[in-house]
């Protein structure tokens, strides 16, 4: 390891991110990213194996909050209250930081490849939830159809919160589309 | 073109499927799925743009018999019942084979490649149904919701069916799960 840098990763992290929305993903170096943050191409992959895991990273964050929310939830929950839980938890870490996140789904939405690692990533966040549900004691297909429901779900809460800048409350978005679900599946199904 | 070759399309499907199943797809090159069906690579050409697609052009007729479904649905059709009609539509036409889609799953789940194919298509397929709910004048996030609910249902059911040589019903197992994902959401959700 070579000397430390002071939040080499966050410093990598913001200057890939402004030469991805400035230039575009595909045109972006990683000789480029490590210069505009101060830093070695080496540094840069200390930290990243490669400049589409600036774009990713966090995902692993996201599937731990997950699956903690999941196993944290009220004994007496239901296998959609606890993904429901986890999903809102997922949304309030999101809208922490809600401008990173529109630029990060703005360079993600702009790249064929981008949007299949994100489905690869969601696809995997669903079956983390789905485990934990499992461990809960929820038998499948109980655990896989709430989990993967949960992400249809947030999918569409997400593209609705993501598109306007005004809305700030991505788990309200969350538990309103929910409760459209409700609806939506409530009535008879032929 | 060159000459006519009768059922190149199929004989070059079927030659493709039998190797990827004996050596891998990562090991098969088009010239070997050629000589299998005794037709020249530029035949195999003339039917799929590469090798992967010989696993994915039944998507596109998939998309087309879901959105039709989808709008021939009854006039008073829910949102849910539109689309779950669409996604029994498919389920038949997908165990009209169910050897060929059985073997297909287990190449494509055994590669990273293809699994991620399958990942954008089937978002493209709970695209084009929320379309065609939208053109029956769903409004949204309505019709986005009952789409990628219908997806997620349809990928729960489809693992139990593909898993379960002795299960043949599949829009059978496509109503079981929409009627225990209406169990599954029907209660509080916190």
């Amino acid at each position: 390891m070579g000397r430390w840098e002071p939040d080499a990763r966050g410093r990598l992290a913001k200057a890939a991110m402004e030469l991805y929305a400035e230039q575009g993903f595909e045109q972006t170096t990683v000789a480029e990213i490590a210069a505009r943050a101060g830093l070695t191409e080496r540094t840069f992959f200390r930290h990243f194996a490669d400049k589409r895991e600036v774009l990713f990273y966090g995902m692993e964050r996201l599937r731990d909050l997950l699956t903690r929310a999941v196993a944290g939830a009220p004994a007496a929950a239901t296998a959609m209250d606890a993904a429901s839980a986890a999903f809102q938890a997922a949304g309030a870490m999101l809208q922490e930081n809600p401008e990173r996140v529109r630029l990060r789904d703005a360079i993600v939405s702009a790249n064929a490849e981008l949007q299949e690692r994100e489905l690869i990533k969601l696809a995997a966040l669903a079956a983390a939830v789905a485990g934990a549900l499992r461990d809960r004691g929820i038998p499948e297909p109980g655990a896989s159809l709430a989990a993967e429901t949960g992400v249809a779900v947030f999918k569409v809460a997400f593209a609705r919160w993501v598109s306007d800048p005004g809305q700030r409350d991505l788990p309200g978005v969350f538990r309103e589309s929910m409760a459209e679900l409700r609806g939506v599946v409530g009535g008879p199904v032929g």
